[in-house]
């Protein structure tokens, strides 16, 4: 395990994809934190203590012992991995790492997250729900681009696991809780069953390492 | 001047402040390139031919000499930033430029680019016209998030400008033609003044180095 960290404080929500992303990685990474659950609904990431830590008002977010913040799931993947083989060294592949997380923060998270969301809040008052057809075409869309790359290789970047699969799985793998169907991905199921078999490997709904030690 | 790549082919469209990103930092860097431009609106992205080379339909993207391919405007500027002084070498500040790199993609581009995109282009149905409010709302808070940061600091990240300013810079500099007014952000109004007072600036519409030698 290369370096270590001083304690760190992770904001966070047990259903969001975006938190457990950074809680898969520090997990398989055996790194250390707190968790601080906030619920997103009830607007607790709104709160004026929050935003003037964290402008953006959004989980996830790292709070380290000497103060530093950072914030944005995928800006947090690459810093943990940093050094280590969930990110890859070569310069080619750093740039493909980013390419998808570029795709899933935009083409990706905005139909396949958002749907899922809106799904399972029913209550929610949300003008988006004018746009879920739109929502579940382009999310659509976006698998389809998942399965074709995923046709002739085994992980989205190089030979190996890294954070590029994990950012792309928080949301693929609960697709059909906002209603896609993935039967006629088989590539991306494959895909999905091989980022579970990784050691270390914890579910959306655990809150930490408490199945590091598998 | 660090690095010299093989002849690039950069897929751009003038209008989009995505490709503008990769166009402004080539520019900036000295790096030579062959622009192909597409048309987005007449769907030249999403033709068979373009799909094969770049799932996702979209530019900018990128081909190389030697037939390597990458796409996202966010991980281009990474990938030939690198090395250079556009990308602190600090770790933790090159995870503050990919969190800012995300609060781009996902909060600022897709309310104010969107927004400056359909009001561009009303002869284009498009679903998204029912939220133009919401749209608007949105756009205004990552533009505050913008102005709480820029009020103590000359740029988003360290003490230099980076590659998070041009990524930023590209739809702020634009804003005012999807109906945002600057007026009450004076912190970002001086920071897109800085902006375009670095050497090498280009506008959005000059097609690559034409103002490079001003």
């Amino acid at each position: 395990m290369k370096g270590r960290f001083p304690m760190l404080r992770l904001y966070d929500y047990l259903p969001s994809g975006n938190g457990y992303k950074v809680r898969l990685l520090l997990t398989q990474l055996g790194i250390e934190f707190e968790r601080v659950e906030l619920d997103i609904v009830k607007g607790e990431t709104r709160t004026p203590e929050f935003l003037g830590k964290f402008p953006n008002g959004r989980i996830p977010a790292v709070e380290f012992d000497d103060g530093r913040r950072l914030f944005e799931s995928n800006a947090l993947l690459w810093y943990f991995a940093e050094g280590t083989p969930f990110l890859p060294a070569a310069r080619m592949e750093r740039a493909e790492v980013l390419q998808w997380f570029c795709f899933e923060q935009y083409s990706h998270e905005p139909n396949i997250a958002s749907l899922r969301y809106l799904v399972s809040h029913p209550e929610l008052q949300d003008p988006r729900r004018a746009l879920l057809d739109r929502m579940l075409r382009l999310g659509h869309e976006a698998l389809a681009v998942m399965e074709r790359h995923l046709g002739s290789r085994e992980w989205f970047v190089g030979s190996h696991y890294s954070i590029a699969d994990i950012a792309l799985y928080a949301y693929t793998h609960v697709a059909h809780e906002g209603g896609y169907d993935l039967a006629g991905y088989p590539a991306i199921r494959r895909w999905l069953e091989r980022v579970r078999g990784e050691p270390r490997h914890i579910a959306i709904t655990d809150q930490c390492g408490a199945a590091a030690s598998r």
